[in-house]
Parts: structure tokens; C-alpha cells; sequence
């Protein structure tokens, strides 16, 4: 019965839809990224497209609908992540640190078009969106701050150290990537690996 | 005579000079972190300095120079700094290191206009630009790369990990404050300080 469903004209509309939908966010992610937000127009994703414009306009009213979208994307694909590592079993605060920090970074790296316009162009969008963004943002911040307490708590990290801070200071290493990682460069795995090393080492304290 | 000379009409008229430039980047740089580079024109910034469209023209010939003098101006600064920070006697590659993390993070952290435009908006530089701009990024990070590589030839950090990635990490650490940091909110000395611990930690990696 699911075959017969999954096959149904309607569903593969709606399928066809959803692919669509990802092409656009992909091809826009691409030309924020290389031509920056400001610079790219509607004109320019359509054409990168093969669309015209008008049928672009099918999707969405503006140019900040393609990078709100966007954002929401990436959103729900951190978010994923972010509840398979708060479900895995049986992990100290760090361990369970460490694999959200490889991970996060892992994904970062293997999306970097969407990571860059993400950290780079979020302040284009308006206040509202903005605040939708932020929101979806503090929850994955408030996730580290909470383990890195509890490492503390546990003596498993300097306690003197302000976890907020520390907490900037993780997200500033799995982000910034974007910045300098080219992936002809380094492997991204072991880019990621590093990452997490990097960060618990941080918040562990030096000797 | 020192104190004729620099009294001399035209030592005081390049005083006078020196002085107007250094407004006019200072007012730059606020506009082009409040507004984006992209959205602020020559007339914003002869607006905010209270000058004609025109006389701000002596200074320069394009908005593009503005950002680059800019961003010299920042490397003319924090190549005074890394000079200080390589005088130094008597110090080990970390404790070297250590110092340099918390002299750069407290000049970003005190110079956030500057430093968010800096590290935001140096792609949109031309090409040639650009190049003289990486190109003394590039000392930056050699002095640092070095530091590592001798800590860990020392044995006082864990020489299983890639110098330059380390290297990249560590600026990631300093440079991204300009995203999360607010004067009001935290206290600069302590979060350059906090920065500087969390570098060493991560580079001498975790127990």
C-alpha cells in the first residue's frame, strides 16, 4: 500500500515540489556565497537556475525569502544532529560534547556555500526573521553552556572559567571554518576531529 | 628645536591632517559595521563626519578606499603589537603565545568597529588589494604556526596535531568575538584573558 501511496501523482508532485525547492536554496546558497548577498539578485539565482524569473517567483516574494529559507534549512538539519547526540547513551558531559563538536563541524565543512552565507549574511535579514533565527541559534548554545556545567560540576573542567564565554569560544572554532577551510586543503574528517580536541582541550583547562 | 620644529605650520598642518584621516576612517568603519560596506555610500560617510561629499574626496578617489586604508591601518596596529609581543624576553613558545592571544583578542575586543570590518568585509577588496592585505595576515599566522611547532617540539603541547589547522583555531578563538561580543555584556580583559586560556588549552590538548 505505501508503494501504491508513495507513487500516487499527488505525492509525486509534492516530491517533485520538495527537490525544486532544494535547488533553489542550493543554487542561491551558492551565489551568496560567491558573489555576496547584497550583490546577488533574483535575476541571477534564476538564471543560475535555468528558470525564468517569474517562475522563481512561484517560490517566493523576495530575495530574503531565499536566505530566511535557507537559514531554516540548515536549521532543521543542526537540529537533527543536535537530538541524535543529546539521545546517545551512557556519555560523560565531554564525550558527549566532543561528538557534537566533530559533528557540527563535519557538517559545517561538507556545506560550507550554506554555513558561509549562514555566519556571514544572517544580519540581513529583517528584525522579525532575525529574531526567528536567534531563537533556533540560543537553543544550540544553551545545549553546550549546559554540558560544559556540568563538566565543571563533575571536576571535569576548570570551574573558573565563565561557561558562557567558553561557549562563545567553541562555536567561534567549529564556525570560523568557514572562513579559512577549503576542502582541496585538508581532509574535512580530520579537520572535524581536531575540532572537538581543540574545543574540550579549551575548556578542560591547561595544566 | 624638537619642540620648534613640531610646532612648525607645517608639521601642525600635518598634525591637522593625520588627525582629519584618522576621523574619517573611524567614522567609516562605524558606518560600515552598523550598515554593511555594501549599503553605506561616500555620502553616508561625509554625512556622519559633517563634511562635503567633495572635500572627503581629497582623501580618497572610491569607497573601496576606504576599506583598505582601513584595513592597513588595523595591520599597522597589530604589527606594532606582535612586534611587542616577539621582544619579549625570557618567555616559553606558550607563555609567548599565551600573551599574544590576549593582546589581539583585548585590541579586537576594544576596536570592534574596526575589527568586525576587518574580518567581514575583506573580500570585498579588488584582487590586488586583497593580496596585500593576506599577505600580512599570512606574518600573523607564521608567528603563530612557529609557536606551536616549538611547543610541541618542546614537548609542552601534543605534537599529534596539525600546526596549521591548531593555528587556524586558535585565530577562530580571537576573531569571532567581534560576532558575540558586546562592551556591555562582559568584561574585555577577562574575556581576553579567558580567550587566551582557552588557545593554550586547546593546543596542549586535553588529559
Amino acid at each position: 500500500m505505501a508503494t501504491i501511496r508513495n507513487s500516487s501523482p499527488t505525492k509525486q508532485k509534492a516530491q517533485r515540489e520538495r527537490k525544486r525547492q532544494d535547488e533553489v536554496l542550493e543554487a542561491s546558497a551558492k551565489l551568496f556565497h560567491e558573489k555576496g548577498y547584497s550583490d546577488t539578485t533574483v535575476q541571477d539565482v534564476a538564471d543560475a537556475l535555468g528558470m525564468l524569473k517569474g517562475s522563481l517567483y512561484y517560490y517566493i516574494d523576495t530575495k530574503e525569502d531565499l536566505l530566511f529559507n535557507l537559514l531554516v534549512q540548515v536549521h532543521d538539519e543542526v537540529d537533527e544532529l543536535l537530538e541524535e547526540v543529546k539521545a546517545m547513551p551512557g556519555l560523560t558531559p565531554l564525550q558527549r560534547l566532543e561528538i557534537y563538536v566533530r559533528r557540527l563541524t563535519s557538517y559545517n565543512l561538507y556545506n560550507l556555500d550554506r554555513a558561509t552565507v549562514y555566519y556571514h549574511d544572517v544580519d540581513r535579514l529583517s528584525e522579525d526573521r532575525r529574531s526567528v533565527i536567534m531563537a533556533r541559534r540560543k537553543s544550540e548554545n544553551q545545549f553546550v553552556a549546559r554540558l560544559i556545567r556540568q563538566a565543571q560540576q563533575d571536576g571535569d573542567a576548570d570551574d573558573s572559567m565563565d561557561a558562557i564565554i567558553l561557549t562563545n569560544f567553541v562555536f567561534s572554532t567549529m564556525i570560523w571554518t568557514y572562513r579559512w577551510y577549503r576542502p582541496q586543503g585538508f581532509d574535512a574528517e580530520m579537520v572535524a576531529d581536531l575540532c572537538s580536541k581543540f574545543a574540550i582541550g579549551g575548556i578542560t583547562g591547561f595544566p
